[in-house]
């Protein structure tokens, strides 16, 4: 993230939101833990709605807090987790109403018996929460992760401020699906910046009619995908801001 | 490309080796036109196995005196030209055996009828010349343009130097395995930045064993698909010199 955002001339910014043990200060990052990890999704709510919405809200402060600083006009989205793509996978099936066997990939290489066991856990979590995609909220208390409730706010933030947000994984995927389902209009801001390699990415995307700037089989989350497609993004909208058209120079 | 070049922090440079009328001097021009514009290459050579030669050495002059120029550590190759995809694609079928119907495509978007018609004239220029890989300085003069010449030389150079040269589309592409034909280490060097919509192109990059970076549906050659490339071999080598590993943080 720090080699690929100097790169692009972007800024890292670290916020907690759910981190299960205490982090050392650092200037990088913003302390706003919700709470340590979530709960088991597969035997009752990964959260409170109140948590979730706190979640939320640190994602939107943060978000909010970097457009005010000023210089910057663009957010990359992108997390680090423990096991998070199984609520990514959790949310996808929920909010698109695909198969948990369509949703649910190999995250950090697991085996065919992980994967299994995978699935099972994100179709008992769907079958215990029945959850109602008409209530986003209660989604993500249900099933989410903090880290996927904090990106919502990202999202949400980029949007009130019209500026693109451009997602990363299939983390941030699966939160601008209920981001989308929060506030449809925001899907205009958001730019997917790489295909990630677990195969929620795609059915998120197409539901969300977003195709992908980068498909360089990259599997990290935490944004680097993301950022790799900020150049292309600035590289059109310089080509629109300063291109002479055929028309002007009299080819019309 | 102006545009673009200015967002990937690139200088753009332009070379005459062949357009058919005078040019204006301009900063930005290199004027090293070898002839205005080749001959009929289904009826006889595209233009003679000297100017060839010095359109090669065109393209590498104008390489050398870049690398030479400090700052530059990379290159991007682009074109424009008049119906340079029929050479282009004479070039893909003449190195890789590939059937015309293959590797010509419909370059400005010309219709069935004309599609028809250029395919034929690349049959017949094979047909005439019956061009051999193992003289690639033959095979450019009977069925090349000046641009691919000049392309190979770009390409041949930067291996000297051994930075990087990153191709745009077919026209760059085709060019690519001439140098390829000529000095085959010199792939080791060539990083495809995005892939054509010309169908040749799929084919010349297989053939060189070449993955593109980008395949974002453009197809203006130029340099454009090329330069957004750039970012992203950026971020790759920065990775590569400042990521600090797990093994080097005990992870290992």
């Amino acid at each position: 993230m720090n080699a690929i955002g100097k790169t692009v001339g972007a800024r890292v910014s670290v916020l907690d939101v759910g981190v299960a043990s205490e982090l050392e200060r650092h200037p990088l990052l913003r302390a706003a833990k919700v709470r340590r990890g979530t709960d088991d999704l597969s035997r009752g709510l990964a959260m409170s709605r109140e948590e979730a919405a706190r979640a939320v809200m640190a994602g939107a402060g943060v978000a909010e807090e970097l457009l005010e600083s000023g210089g910057v006009d663009l957010l990359v989205t992108g997390d680090m987790g423990i096991g998070n793509t199984t609520p990514a996978a959790c949310l996808i099936s929920a909010v698109t109403e695909s198969p948990p066997a369509k949703t649910t990939g190999r995250g950090t290489s697991i085996d065919d018996e992980t994967l299994k066991l995978k699935v099972n856990v994100v179709e008992e979590a769907l079958e215990l929460h029945a959850p109602d995609p008409e209530d986003p909220l209660g989604v993500l208390a249900a099933i989410g992760g903090l880290e996927h409730a904090a990106i919502v706010g990202v999202i949400l933030t980029g949007a009130v401020y019209g500026v693109p947000v451009v997602l990363d994984g299939v983390v941030s995927n699966s939160s601008a699906l209920v981001a989308h389902a929060l506030a449809p209009y925001s899907v205009g801001y958001i730019i997917a910046g790489h295909r990630s390699a677990e195969p929620g990415a795609r059915i998120a995307l197409k539901h969300l009619e977003l195709k992908p700037l980068l498909d360089l089989d990259m599997r990290l989350g935490e944004g680097t995908g993301g950022l790799l497609a900020v150049p292309l993004v600035q590289a059109a909208a310089r080509t629109l801001a300063e291109m002479t058209t055929l028309e002007e120079i009299g080819f019309g």
